[in-house]
């Protein structure tokens, strides 16, 4: 089974050796990891965008699985690239896994990063009189309920961990879950 | 052609009446708008954001194309389920149209947000070291290049409107796009 390997990690300062990493872990559960930065792009040329764009894409319809990373980054949610092909790979019936290294609720985290308040029904508001969603998940309903009918539910540490980018605890934990399904589609192709 | 509209439309005060509008700009385009709230879902129910979330899907799946409102929310990117139900409909290999009210740069507006330096190397980093995307493009680039490939170029205004969440003239224009297509799609199918 080939993994697609989506995440923030790509912007990490050693985005390198932590996508080696997260390889490495997915050739112990007997899996193959894809990590975007494995595409070669030359970072000089006009088009570069449009060619990691198109190395990505590449890339996520020749795996089987999606592990996003839904750590939040720079702000209450999720990166939106991750975001982007979380609902890729959901929209072409890939299997979807991915973990949090946050385990907050999404309202409450929103109102450390902005102004909220309730207002007279009840509702969690920001500055600019816009609904904050507020139905207890970690994170946007469309990416938690997206896990739990076409892969399987978000994971996340109980208390988030010293090194929220660099802890691949929780990034295992999917890696074991895409092994179990791997089997079970095999077994399920050989019935004997 | 039914049209998905996405957007954190749905967050606003008078999120009712601004779906009625674009479905009726829809309308005179000759097109049928899907807007999520057309779905009726009991919002005291206990699994009332897995009903949203089935809802949206069905409704996604139902559509021939999607026009997304990628205007930065709460925050300097696009909001999250807006950028999944994107993802979502590529991957389902829909016509993908977008238009954000904001027509800046990403990597301008996260400087907005966050302490954002240039190491020595000329890249943009964050206060927590991850590198900020710096391609002069209006969003993260899997967003913009996925409309450049499976649909037609993000709108933008030459400047941001006076109201944001109201202004339409960038949606219709969206409209439009999705109207001839759907004529040259009609067309090669009667070719006499």
């Amino acid at each position: 089974m080939k993994i697609y390997l989506a995440g923030p990690d790509v912007f990490l300062p050693d985005a390198v050796a932590i996508g080696r990493r997260k390889a490495e872990i997915c050739v112990r559960h007997g899996l193959t990891g894809l990590y975007p930065l494995d595409n070669t792009v030359d970072l000089a040329a006009a088009d570069a965008s449009l060619a990691i764009f198109r190395g990505n894409e590449a890339m996520m319809d020749a795996a089987d699985a999606i592990i996003a990373n839904l750590t939040p980054f720079r702000g209450p949610g999720a990166d939106a690239g991750t975001v982007y092909e979380l609902g890729y790979m959901a929209g072409r019936g890939k299997f979807c896994l991915a973990y949090s290294n946050d385990p907050t609720v999404y309202a409450d985290r929103v109102t450390r990063y902005f102004p909220v308040t309730r207002s007279a029904q009840g509702h969690l508001v920001d500055g600019d009189g816009l609904a904050v969603e507020d139905f207890g998940l970690p994170d946007n309903l469309m990416m938690i309920h997206t896990l739990d009918l076409h892969g399987a539910r978000l994971v996340t540490p109980r208390q988030a961990p010293a090194d929220i980018w660099h802890d691949l605890t929780s990034f295992e934990a999917c890696v074991a879950l895409a092994a179990d399904r791997a089997i079970s589609k095999s077994n399920s192709n050989n019935p004997d």
